[in-house]
């Protein structure tokens, strides 16, 4: 036989179950949290149409893209993100009931360079509310990351919000000479600023954008408006004076930090920041990052905003709508860099011993009663002696487990040992199940 | 703007909140009844290297893998089940813990025509048990997909078990002459029975395999021994007295049903059904099928079985294991026609409706205070008619509304409307989350 390699595509990972039993607790809590709002499940294909795709993203997203033909010959793409599918389920299905308050929890694909912590397959969990343009739907979006990120344990969160019509003001600040295509390229660059620094920033928006120093000087006096929320707001009143366009991005985030205020937020997990532009094309109004503060280097780890123009790409008519989607791959390397999370390795809560093949039967039976009671119960496979059994138990993070020897079974109990503090007590057989629970809750 | 068409590919779906809401619950009962097993869970790229996944299928599968050269050129495969990227896994990463037992939930993706209830994605539920030759774990996959079934509310259906020990036994009856490939090939044919009928069967026994009268009439004589369990067992003890390949198939077969009424399985959801061979070249022991009674025509919705070679073509050395695997889709569809299923169209529990856009404040602290008690509150994002609100309630399939009015805040109480009943009663604020949680458990 000739062996095979095992190995994996770069940029691409196992989860072993050491990771995803957090992962998957994470995701379902993440679901809970998606729930408590009344969002609703959706899955949309992993393969699309390339045509849906393209066009979507700007060029710097498009080369990411993983395209092929098919078997039919079909040009397709694996899904990108989880927003342009959710663009296409709306237009395709008219009928959808607005606002469509849908999440889905999914891969994405996309062949970026690799490197500490950037994959090419990575889970997205979005949420989003379209049909309209309520701005407590913007809040919405806000206050499920919030949760989430609380509900997480994660509490050293930061959001960061900003609008793009405030970006659109200031290109009316740089003057008219400016093309729409430079004004996305301004966008597009100011995001660059948290990775590549100021310096870097100044000289694309010189070269590659084509500002001059009066522009450049411009852009970053209004970069530089930071501070308390309010604070930040007064200045921008002043700065936008005469840009009616700007003053509506100003009204609209001074109505969803008050709409936080209202809801309780924990307001010092929230920060009104201009520097936050987001690089895709699509958005139009509020967009959110989201940052660690003990990782600042991580990036954003949670993000979305409005995009009012995107659904028009397939449908006859502009419907409005707002998002935010978890990166739980990033998210979960920060996590576990900051030792957040708490191990898990097992699933099983008891081991069922053979203390004795011949009874078999009774470990069968005793199995088939503690999972019919909502007891994880795993089953050894084999009567090895009892010491290899315990230790498999303990190797595998197992804090229970139970032995059925035949002068247990005369007097109706059984032995049940508890790993962690190396004792064991006899349970008569009518109380098995109780005792196990509470000796569960309490570890 | 050019408008694109909104379509998606041939063998595609989109999961709408209606049915996705339902599969996501069946997931997670899916995944409760793995975990009792102590089963823990993996994941595996999408994409791996095609040398990785060819080769192991046979000849007709492997013409359905999505294969493509990505941006590197690499020449990659999308995933066509989740038991290959297993093997891969267990022969990558040696120190993991045996037996291994692990679920993974996930798509595969499969160029099959298309047809009634045939998709190219579709969502696999997989336990295998990794690196053990104990029947316990033949049996424990029984099991966990008896227990599988019987937590989805299925109640007809039936697990078919064979062993290829007892088709290879009958290659020893049918003369010494066939070839490895034709043996595999008479497999495969017998595979097709249930689908394309004995006539199809016999004809391509003769012209494609190469038996003559004599062996297909051998091989008939095998298929057509059916009947109780034990009475199976009794006659392939004749059939086989002098070939002792099949004599340890029979015995490992005794051994599993004698397990089976140990653990108190319901036994008349098993059957001993020698047609059952399974199309793919990898298994060794024995094999599962499972069918609906009510709709047998939608083939085996959770199949599986035991491959002692697979991992091999990775690892220096041979591991066996065993497993079974949920075909969800397949599976949801029979659910769906036999209307197993309950509709559910909404997760929200309560709508907090806005009958004064001056009160949304009280509005947001009463949607912050809900859910914060675990209870599922949608917030409606403006002020419309009441009227309106509760229609929209009622349409989503939100069974409580919630009314804040100017009275209401000043008396410390809120409006409480019970859809469902079309009536209203007022709850003191300190007493609502307790009286939601009891209507809620009582819709």
């Amino acid at each position: 036989m000739t062996s095979i390699k095992p190995r994996l595509l770069k940029g691409f990972r196992d989860y072993l179950p050491d990771q995803m039993i957090l992962r998957s607790r994470a995701m379902q809590t993440i679901r809970g949290v998606f729930e408590s709002f009344g969002f609703v499940p959706l899955d949309t294909p992993t393969l699309e149409y390339a045509e849906i795709l393209l066009g979507k993203y700007g060029d710097d997203a498009e080369k990411l893209l993983y395209k092929f033909a098919d078997n039919g010959g079909r040009e397709v793409c694996m899904r990108y993100d989880l927003t342009v599918p959710l663009a296409r389920v709306v237009a395709q299905y008219p009928d959808l009931q607005k606002p469509f308050k849908r999440y889905q929890m999914a891969p994405v694909w996309r062949g970026e360079n690799t490197g500490k912590g950037r994959y090419r397959e990575f889970v997205q969990c979005d949420v989003d509310i379209v049909g309209t343009k309520s701005l407590l739907a913007d809040f919405e979006c806000i206050w499920v990351g919030h949760n989430v990120m609380k509900a997480l344990g994660v509490e050293r969160f930061r959001i960061h919000v900003s609008h793009r019509k405030l970006l659109e003001g200031l290109s009316t600040l740089l003057g008219d000479g400016l093309t729409q295509r430079q004004v996305l390229d301004v966008f597009r660059t100011v995001d660059k600023l948290p990775s590549q620094g100021r310096e870097r920033v100044e000289s694309l928006l010189a070269e590659e954008v084509g500002l001059d120093a009066r522009q450049i000087a411009t852009v970053f006096g209004f970069l530089d408006i930071s501070g308390e929320i309010e604070d930040v707001l007064a200045r921008l009143d002043t700065l936008f004076a005469e840009v009616p366009l700007a003053r509506e991005g100003i009204a609209d985030l001074r109505q969803i930090f008050s709409h936080a205020r209202s809801a309780g937020l924990d307001m010092s997990r929230l920060g009104l920041d201009l520097t936050i532009a987001r690089g895709l094309d699509y958005y139009t109004g509020a967009v959110f990052e989201t940052f660690l503060e003990d990782l600042p280097s991580l990036g954003s780890v949670m993000s979305g905003g409005r995009y009012d123009g995107l659904i028009g790409f397939f449908a006859k008519q502009d419907i409005p709508a707002v998002g935010i989607s978890v990166g739980l791959d990033r998210l979960f390397s920060g996590m576990e860099e900051l030792g957040v999370m708490k191990p898990q390795t097992a699933t099983a809560e008891v081991l069922v011993t053979i203390f004795d093949a011949a009874l078999t039967p009774r470990c069968l039976e005793l199995a088939s009663r503690l999972r019919s009671a909502g007891i994880n119960a795993e089953l050894y496979y084999q009567a090895d002696s009892l010491g290899k059994q315990l230790q498999f138990a303990d190797r595998r993070g197992i804090p229970l487990a139970l032995i059925v020897g035949e002068n247990e079974v005369a007097q109706g109990v059984v032995g049940l040992k508890v790993l962690a503090e190396k004792r064991q007590e006899t349970v008569p057989l009518d109380q098995l199940e109780a005792r196990l629970k509470a000796l569960i809750a309490g570890t």
